[in-house]
């Protein structure tokens, strides 16, 4: 088999996409790529764990030096995936995750082509207002906002390689690991298969 | 879902690719399309089992019809799809499977181009020689000419969507319903879905 598949998540919050990830993230084979952020650690979170916490300084550094695979600004800081890891595992041979938002999943696209794109989508916007609601975190006028902006990044979904409904928390991870196995017997990702058989 | 799959199988002759489709058809939601021949049936064949056994008359008729799939003629005979029952089958959201040559699978992709297209590999020429000569049935001479061909169809490959590497049967089977259960997840298939979540 070789090197590893990149694998981009995109899902809009609410949608189950952390749960069925960490579920997934008990198989060996799979590494999950943390993100890089110059914004302060929150209570709790920990470098290395939820973020990467850089300065600005480092981060503008490995930008300049390519050592950012995607990057954006958002309320003044950065966020961005670190390329070495990524690579690094990819070349030992494990399947990486980017969990990542649309904007970002596009920028890896245009970089990484060969990469394997995945959308996680609720049943119905429906249901995604029903979980939102049963949180009972957040105001009624926060989650029509949230439901909202879910729609507008479900719209992104077309463009990516696989959907996967979360209805059932247990056949999205199956799902999910159903089309990873797949994906390595495209013939696109099989032809150094076809051309050992002929012996090549 | 809807509508089924149409799954197009082709494999070189000793890759068990009977085998695999004898255990896959054993989940009821696949359908296997039994060709149509001119040719006699031979001792033990049944009618509708292991061929639709037509006259040339009827034969020419569904051709002119266009009740034929692809056809192809080989020492004198006719071979082909039946388009009709494969159709139904589908409608009635039955993944279809049509196990046939390279060039058949060629002229299926043609017509249907949405159709999926698998192809069954050994693990090598060699062990393809090793599995033909086990048999015992055939002679050196026969059995070379075969993994000759078997390369030259192999060689096809390239062109599927997907390869499956028979070296463990029950593995080779899991492989063909992951394929399958994957290529429904593609957004290429999918895109009712999306439009679904969005209320489209």
């Amino acid at each position: 088999m070789g090197k590893g598949l990149l694998i981009v998540v995109s899902a809009p919050s609410g949608c189950g996409k952390g749960t069925i990830l960490s579920e997934v993230l008990k198989n060996d084979s799979f590494f999950y790529s943390v993100s890089a952020t110059t914004r302060a650690p929150r209570e709790g979170e920990v470098n290395g764990v939820n973020y990467h916490f850089l300065t600005k300084e480092k981060f503008e550094e490995l930008i300049a030096s390519d050592g950012m695979l995607e990057y954006a600004q958002y309320c003044g800081n950065y966020y961005g995936t670190p390329r070495k890891a990524v690579f690094d595992k990819l070349e030992e041979g494990k399947d990486v995750i980017l969990e990542i938002e649309v904007q970002g999943a596009m920028k890896i696209k245009e970089r990484c082509p060969e990469a394997m794109f995945v959308f996680i989508l609720p049943p119905s916007l429906g249901t995604l207002k029903e979980r939102l609601l049963k949180r009972g975190t957040e105001t009624m006028e926060v989650i029509e906002k949230r439901v909202g902006e879910a729609a507008r990044e479900i719209e992104a979904a077309y463009k990516y390689d696989y959907v996967i409904v979360n209805d059932d928390l247990q056949t999205a991870v199956d799902d999910f690991i159903t089309a990873v196995k797949a994906e390595k017997m495209t013939v696109k990702r099989s032809e150094k298969t076809i051309d050992g058989v002929l012996g090549k």
